[in-house]
C-alpha cells in the first residue's frame, strides 16, 4: 500500500512508525471504513427513512464551526423527482439515481443562522452579522456542511447501509430546481442501499501511505 | 431536541418516524458522537505519531472524488512552529495552539492528480487535464479534502484521542507560511489529545431534529 515518498526530506520525526491500536472493534473498523465500498449498483430493498434518522441522530452531534450543524438532506424518492435530479447529473451518474433505491442530496443551509438562538445561544448576537454577509455565511456553511457529509457517510454505513456518492454534477442546477425556496446549496449527491449481489463495486483501490501524507514541523 | 418546524408544508412523506437501530453498539456511538465532545482544553499527555498514523490508516479507506484522496496532514509539535501557527489565528485561539499537546493542520493537496497512476490507474489518462486546470483541481482538492476531515474526526476518535477544531484562522497566511513548497492548501486547524480533568468542553448544546433537516421529493 506504500507509493513512493515525495519531499519529506525536511522531517525531523519518523512518520514509518507503527500505527497505535484503534478503541474500536475490527468489525466496526470493516462496516465503516475497511471493508466498505463506494456501491454503484444497488439491490432493489427499499431504504426506510428511520435508518436515514438513525444515521443523522448519530451524525448531528459531530462539530461544526460554531455549532452551526448546517447540513441539509433532500431524500429523492419518486420518479419524477429523480428524473428532475437526474437531469443535473453527467450522463454516466443518470442511471444509477434512477435506478437506486434512494438517492440523497447533501445540501448546507446558508440560512443556518436563523436557528442559532437553538444551537448556540451564546453566540445568539452574531446573527444580525451573519445576516449582513452572505458571502461569510456561504463558505462557512460550505466548510462545515462538507465536514458533515463525511459524518453521514460513516453514519449511514452504521446504520447499516452503503453509499455510492457521485461529483459529476451541475450544483447550481440542482439548487435551482430544488433549493430556490430554503437557500440550502447542494454539496454531494449519494445514493443510498444495500449492494447488488454481484458487480456492485470495483476492485480495492490502492491508497497513500501514511508516511506520503503526513509532515511534522 | 425539536425546534419548530420550517417550511416542511410540502412534503408528501412523514419525517417525525422512529429512528431504525444502528449496526454499531452503544458504547462505539459515543466514541464517535453522541458522548464525544469538541475539546478546548487538553490534558499535558503527549499524543504519539501512531495514534495519528492508525487514524488516518482507517480513514484513508472513505470514499472521494475519483479516488483521489487529497487529504494531507501537517502535525505541528516544535515551540517554533507551534508559534508560526499561532500568528495565523484569531486571538481567541492562539493560546489554545501553544498548549495543546498536538495540533494538526488537515489541508488539501492541489497536486493529488501526480498520485493518479497509483490510486486510480483507471483514470490515468485524466492527469493531463487536471495538469492544466488548476482551479479544478483546487475546487476538487477542497471538496473531497473536507469529506475526509469529517472522516479524520470520526477516525482520530476511534483511535481514543479527543479533539477541538478551530475555524479561525487566516487560510493564505498558513499556506504561505508552510505550504509554499507543496501547493497544499489548509482546510481546518485540529487540536488533539486527552481532555483535561476539569472545563475541557462545553456543555452539551442542542441540535436540530431530522424533521428540520430533512425534506422528501
Amino acid at each position: 500500500m506504500t507509493t513512493e515518498t515525495t519531499d519529506l526530506s525536511d522531517l525531523d520525526f519518523p512518520t514509518d512508525l507503527e500505527a497505535a491500536p484503534l478503541s474500536i472493534s475490527d468489525e466496526v473498523a470493516d462496516l465503516l471504513f475497511h471493508e466498505a465500498h463506494t456501491v454503484n449498483a444497488f439491490a432493489d430493498d427499499a431504504v426506510p427513512d428511520g435508518a436515514v434518522r438513525a444515521a443523522y441522530d448519530l451524525v448531528r452531534w459531530g462539530p461544526t464551526a460554531m455549532y452551526t450543524v448546517p447540513l441539509r438532506l433532500l431524500l429523492v424518492r419518486t420518479p419524477d423527482a429523480r428524473a428532475r435530479l437526474a437531469a443535473h447529473l453527467t450522463e454516466g451518474n443518470r442511471s444509477r439515481v434512477l435506478t437506486a433505491p434512494l438517492t440523497i442530496v447533501a445540501a448546507a443551509d446558508t440560512s443556518f443562522h436563523h436557528h442559532l438562538a437553538t444551537l448556540a445561544p451564546h453566540a445568539v448576537g452574531m446573527v444580525d452579522t451573519f445576516e449582513g454577509d452572505a458571502e461569510s455565511r456561504v463558505q462557512l456553511a460550505r466548510q462545515s456542511g462538507l465536514i458533515q457529509v463525511g459524518y453521514l457517510i460513516a453514519g449511514l454505513r452504521a446504520a447499516g447501509l452503503h453509499v455510492g456518492p457521485m461529483g459529476g454534477f451541475d450544483a447550481a442546477g440542482i439548487d435551482t430546481e430544488f433549493f430556490a425556496d430554503n437557500g440550502w446549496r447542494s454539496l454531494l449527491v449519494l445514493n443510498v442501499g444495500q449492494p447488488a449481489l454481484a458487480g456492485s463495486a470495483r476492485p480495492r483501490a490502492r491508497r497513500l501511505a501514511y508516511a506520503d501524507v503526513a509532515r511534522t514541523v
